[in-house]
C-alpha cells in the first residue's frame, strides 16, 4: 500500500536550498574523519552514520569467496594503527592524524629499516609538495605509508621504525542500498561509491547528495520506485549486479553521483547509449538552467558505468558530476577536504537533480483525444486552468504544440526539444489539456 | 474525358509575366472594397467577382449549427451600416469610408454615450498614429470601432451617437471550391483564406495568386488535379476538413497561399512531415532560384495549416508567403492597402508557384531498364535527342546521373541534390533517356 | 591447400619503402614505350612484361563480336608505321618517336594533301605549346595526328604525304587477371586500365601499384582473396563484369587505381554507397596518416567505378588516386611523362594501400565473452599480453573500449572511430582480448 502523500515536486525556496546545502556539507564533515576502504569496518560505520538520516537503509553483507560474475568477493582489510617512528623515536607519520597515511589494502608490518629501505614504500607528490596522496594496493600484497613530499624532503637520514597492525581476513564485502517504492515497479537506480577513506568530493560529496535526495523523496507520491545503491567502486557494483541480475530489467532510468560538491560547472556523462531518457533529461535540464555545464559522451572508463553500461547490461545510466573523475588537481590526494566541497555547490546539484527527476516523473508520451483540426479550447474553459495554474507565458503556443504533437510519437520532452518551449510550459500544457479531456496517457502496451 | 491540351510548362516570357502580375493586382483593387468577415456577404461577392474569372468555383454554403469535427457552424453576420456622431452630430466615423472601422462581428448597438464611456470601445495604435487597425470580436458578443490614433486624440469631450446596424442570425458559412482535373485523381490542395475585409495582402494577395495559378492550370494537361479551396481562416477549413475526410487520402501536396504580394523575400515553411515532397519541391526551386528566400520549419500556429497539418491529417501541405503572418508592421492594419502589393512581388510569387508545381508534375521515381553497366548512349542518338530539347549543359552528366541514381529508390529531387546539378538539366535528361527507350516509371504498386 | 604463410603486416622499412618505390617507377620505365590501345598488341605486351613481375597473371581474349551488356566487343586496332613527310620529303611527325602522334583507333591512310586540307587532322594544345596531347577516335572511322603546337605552327605550306599503317581486324580484347587465394572465398577486387599509350601517371602508375601489391600480398596468409584486374577502360570493365556476373557476390572490398604517381596528395572517391567498409577503411587510413588528403563523393563519372558501381552491381568499390583525372594540366599530354611521376609517391601509395588492406583483413564484429561487467585483467596476465605486442600507449583504454563495444554490432572500425583511438591500438587489443579467450569472432551467420 502506497499511502497518500504529495505529487513530487522540485521546488525548493532559497532558504530551503540554504539549508539543504548546510545539512549536505554537515554529514560530509560528519562521514569525513571514517577511514573506509573497498571492505571492512569503515563502510559499515559510513552507512550506520548514513541510517540516522535515511532510515530505510539496508545493509547488505556479502561474504568473502563469492563468486561475482568474473571476480570474488575479497577478503576483508582491517586496520588498527600505523605510524613510522624516526631515529629519534618520536613518531613521524601517524594513521591517527590521517587515514591518507596509508597505503589502502596494506599488509602488516612491523620492523626497522634505514631511510634509504624505507624509500620504496613512501608515497609523495613532487608537484604538490604540501599535500598527501590516496594510494591503495588491492591487487598485490604490499605496504607504503603517504606523505607530503615536503615532509619527505625533511626526514633525516638513519632508522625508522615503521608499523601497519592490519589484517586481511576472511569476513565481508558490505554494501548499502534502500528503496523507495513509486506508483510503479519500474525503478530509478541512483548508486554512488562510498570506498574511500577521507576524501570529501570523491565520493562523501556524492554520498552526501544521494542521502539528500532520498530523505526528499520519501516525502512525495511517486511514479517511480526509487533504488539507493552505496557500493565499493568496481567490485561493489559487480557484487551488486550479480545479486541482483534477474531484476535489471526494471530499470528505467539511472544515474551514478560522484564529485558533486566542487565550485566547478556540471559534468553530465551520458549513458552508453548516448539517447537514454536520462540523457535527454539531464540536457533539458542542464540547457534550460541558465548555468554553464558540459555534456560529455560515454567512455568506459571512470566508476561503476563501466559496470553498469557493460554491454550484456547497458543500463540506461549516465553520470553526474561538477568537475569530473580526476580533472580537478586536488583529486585523490589531502586537498579533497572540507574546504575544497562548498555547501552552495552542493545545493545546486541537489536542485539539478531534483529537477531531472521531476522531468523524469513528468515525461510520457500522450495522445491527443481530439487529433482532427485543433479542438475549440475558449468554450472548454482551457485559458482559465492555464491561469490557476503557476505561469509559465506562452499557454496558447504551449497548448498547440501539445496537442499538435501529441500523437503518440513524441513525448514531452520531445514537445520541448522541437518547439523549443521549456519544459515546464509543455508539462504546464499537458495538465490542462489532460484536465480539460483533451489528453490522455496512451493505454500501457 | 480529359480533353487533349499541351504538357504544363511553367515557362513565361518577361511580358507575359508583368501582364499577370498587373492582372492579380486588377483582382486584388476590385475586391478590396469588399467588407468579408467569417461569414455573410462579404465571402459571397468576393467568390463571385472570383467567378467571373475560374467559372469552374463552386460556392458552397454550410448552415449554421451544422457540427464540424469540435466546432459548430456560427451565425451568419451582417452590417449594413455604423457610424459615430460627434457632440456637433456629424459623423466622425463612418462605416462606408472604410469597413475596418467596425470590429468584426460587432453586435448591434444604437446610443448616446459620453467620450469617456466611448474609449472602451475604441481601438487604435499609438505607435502608428495615422493607421486604422483591424479588430474581430468572433468568440464573445460585444462591438468596437477602429481608428487612427491622430483621430482619437482629437476626439472633443461630449456625448457621441453610435450606431452598427449589424445582425448575428441563423445562415452559412460559405467557402468556394475548384477541381481542375488531371490524368490522375491525386490532389494538390492549394488554399487560402477570404474572410479578411479591407486588407491587401493579407489576404487578397493569396487569393489572387490562386485565381491566377487556377486559371494557367486549366490550359495543360496535367499530371495531379488540383483542388483550389477559398476559406474563412479556423472554422472554413475545420468545415471544409469535416465534410471531405473521406476524399483527403487523395492529397498528394499541398500549398496554403497568403501574404504573397508584398516587397519581401519569400518564405516557406515547411509542413509539419518537414520532408514531404512538396517541401523538397520548394526549396529545390528556391535553392535555384538566385533569389533570397528564407525556409522554416512547421509551428502549430499561423493560418490554416493548423488545421491540415493536425495530427489526424498532417497532410503533407506548407505554407508559402513572402513576408510571414505578423511580421510586417502594416499587417491587420489600414497600411496593408493597395500601396503595400506590387505587381511585380505578385508575379515573382506565381512564377515560384508554377516552377514549383512543374516540379511536383515532372517529380517521380524512375527505372534505369539497362542498370548493368552504362549503356550504349552513342548509338541510340542520345546526344541527338539532347539538342533537340532546349538547352542547359552538362548533357553528358546529368545522363549519367539519372542512369546512376534511378534505381527505384530516388527521385528526380534527390538525383538533382546529390548532383548538385540543375533540377531541369535533370528533367532533361529523364525525358532523353526515356525517349530512347533506356529509363521508365515503375509500375505502380 | 594454402601454404602456410606469415600473417599478413604492411609493415615496412624506410630502406624497403625506397626500393618497392623504384621498383615500380622501373616497371612504369619499362611499359612506357609500348603503344598500347583498345585492344591490340600493345596491351598483350603490357600484359605479358607484368607476367614476369606477377607470374600468376593470366592473360585472357575475348572475340570480337561478343556481346557484352549493352555493348559489342570491338575489332582489333593494329599500327605498325605511321608519318608526314613535309614539302621537302622529310618526316616532320613520326609515330616512331611517340605512339601519341597518331590519334588512337586511327583507320589508315596514305596520301598526299596541302597543309590547308591537313590541319583538320591536326591536334595541339595552344595553350601548352610544347606538349602533344593524346587523342583517340573510338566511335567514329577517321584519322589524325598529334604534335605540339609550335611545331605545328612552324609548318611551311605546301603539300604533304601522310601514312598509317594501320588495320581494324576482327580480333579479340585482352585483359589480364590474377587471383591470390586467401583463407576465404570473399574477394577484394584491385582494378586498372590498361589501355592507355605512352602515359605515365594515367596509368601506368595504377598497373605498377597493382603489380607490386599483388607481389606482397603473395607473400602472406590472408584472409581474403584478391582478385587483380588489368583491363581497358569501359569496354574492358564491362566485359569482365559481363563474363564474371555471377561471381560478384564474392566482392566485399574493392578499389580502383588510376593516377597514383604524381606529387599531389591522396584523393579517395567513395564507392556509390558512401559507407562501404572500403570507404570506412580508407578514411580511417587517411585520417590517422598524418598527411594531407581528400576524401570526395562517388559520382558516375571518371574510369571503371562507372561500370562497377552502375546500379545492378554496386559494388563496394571506391578510386585511389593521387591528384585524380583531369584535374592535373598533364593529363592526356605528352607531360605525363617519366618525369611527372615519382618514386616517393609511388612508394606513398603503395604503403596506404597496403595499410588499407592490412585494416580490411584485420576488420570485424567480435563478442565480448565476458560481457557481463569487465572481466578482471589482471588475473588473466592481459597487460603482460599486451606488453608482447608492440607498444601503442593506451594500452587499458583500447582494451576497455574494445570489450564495451564488442556486443556483435560494432566493428574495430566503430571502435577505432568512437573512441577516438587509432586503429592499430584496436586491433592490438583485439588481439591480445582474443588470445586470454575474452573476445571471439562470432559465428558466421
Amino acid at each position: 500500500m502506497i499511502e497518500r502523500k504529495p505529487t513530487f515536486s522540485p521546488t525548493l525556496d532559497q532558504k530551503a536550498a540554504t539549508r539543504v546545502g548546510q545539512d549536505m556539507y554537515g554529514l560530509i564533515s560528519k562521514l569525513y574523519p571514517i577511514c573506509r576502504s573497498m571492505t571492512g569496518e569503515g563502510v559499515r560505520t559510513t552507512l550506520r552514520v548514513m541510517q540516522e538520516r535515511i532510515g530505510g537503509l539496508k545493509i547488505h553483507e556479502v561474504a568473502t569467496g563469492t563468486p561475482v560474475f568474473d571476480w570474488v568477493v575479497p577478503q576483508e582489510w582491517s586496520i588498527r594503527d600505523a605510524y613510522i617512528k624516526g631515529p629519534d623515536g618520536r613518531k613521524v607519520i601517524s594513521f591517527a592524524n590521517s587515514n591518507l597515511h596509508v597505503v589502502g589494502n596494506s599488509c602488516p608490518v612491523h620492523q626497522s629499516m634505514p631511510l634509504s629501505a624505507l624509500r620504496a614504500h613512501l608515497h609523495s607528490l613532487p608537484d604538490k609538495p604540501n599535500w598527501i596522496p590516496y594510494r591503495t594496493s588491492y591487487f598485490k600484497e604490499s605496504w607504503g605509508f603517504c606523505l607530503s613530499h615536503n615532509q619527505l624532503a625533511s626526514l633525516p637520514e638513519g632508522d625508522y621504525e615503521v608499523m601497519i597492525d592490519s589484517s586481511l581476513t576472511d569476513g565481508h564485502l558490505t554494501y548499502g542500498e534502500m528503496l523507495i517504492e513509486g506508483e510503479t515497479a519500474d525503478e530509478v537506480l541512483i548508486s554512488c561509491h562510498v570506498c574511500h577513506p577521507s576524501l570529501c568530493n570523491d565520493n562523501l560529496s556524492g554520498i552526501s547528495l544521494a542521502v539528500a535526495i532520498a530523505e526528499r523523496l520519501s516525502e512525495f507520491r511517486l511514479r517511480y520506485s526509487y533504488r539507493f545503491v552505496f557500493v565499493p567502486v568496481t567490485i561493489g557494483s559487480i557484487t551488486w549486479l550479480s545479486i541482483n541480475e534477474g531484476q535489471l530489467s526494471r530499470i528505467r532510468h539511472g544515474l551514478l553521483l560522484a564529485n558533486v560538491g566542487d565550485a566547478g560547472k556540471i559534468t553530465y556523462k551520458r549513458s552508453r547509449r548516448g539517447n537514454a531518457d536520462v540523457d535527454r533529461a539531464m540536457q533539458t535540464v542542464l540547457r534550460e538552467s541558465g548555468a554553464e555545464y558540459s555534456i560529455i559522451d560515454f567512455i568506459p572508463y571512470g566508476y561503476d558505468e563501466r559496470q553498469y553500461c557493460s554491454p550484456a547490461f547497458d543500463l540506461p545510466l549516465g553520470c553526474f558530476s561538477r568537475t569530473p573523475h580526476g580533472r580537478f588537481e586536488e583529486y585523490h590526494t589531502s586537498a579533497d577536504n572540507l574546504d575544497f566541497v562548498k555547501s552552495e555547490a552542493l545545493a545546486h546539484s541537489y536542485a539539478t537533480i531534483l529537477t531531472t527527476i521531476w522531468v523524469l516523473e513528468t515525461n510520457a508520451r500522450y495522445l491527443n483525444l481530439n487529433p482532427k483540426c485543433e479542438p475549440q479550447l475558449g468554450r472548454r474553459g482551457v485559458y482559465r486552468a492555464w491561469a490557476e495554474q503557476s505561469d509559465g507565458g506562452g499557454a496558447e503556443m504551449a497548448l498547440l504544440w501539445v496537442l499538435n504533437m501529441s500523437d503518440g510519437e513524441h513525448d514531452l520532452l520531445d514537445i520541448a526539444a522541437r518547439s523549443g518551449m521549456r519544459y515546464e510550459s509543455i508539462v504546464k500544457a499537458m495538465r490542462v489539456l489532460t484536465q480539460c479531456g483533451l489528453l490522455s496517457q496512451p493505454a500501457v502496451t
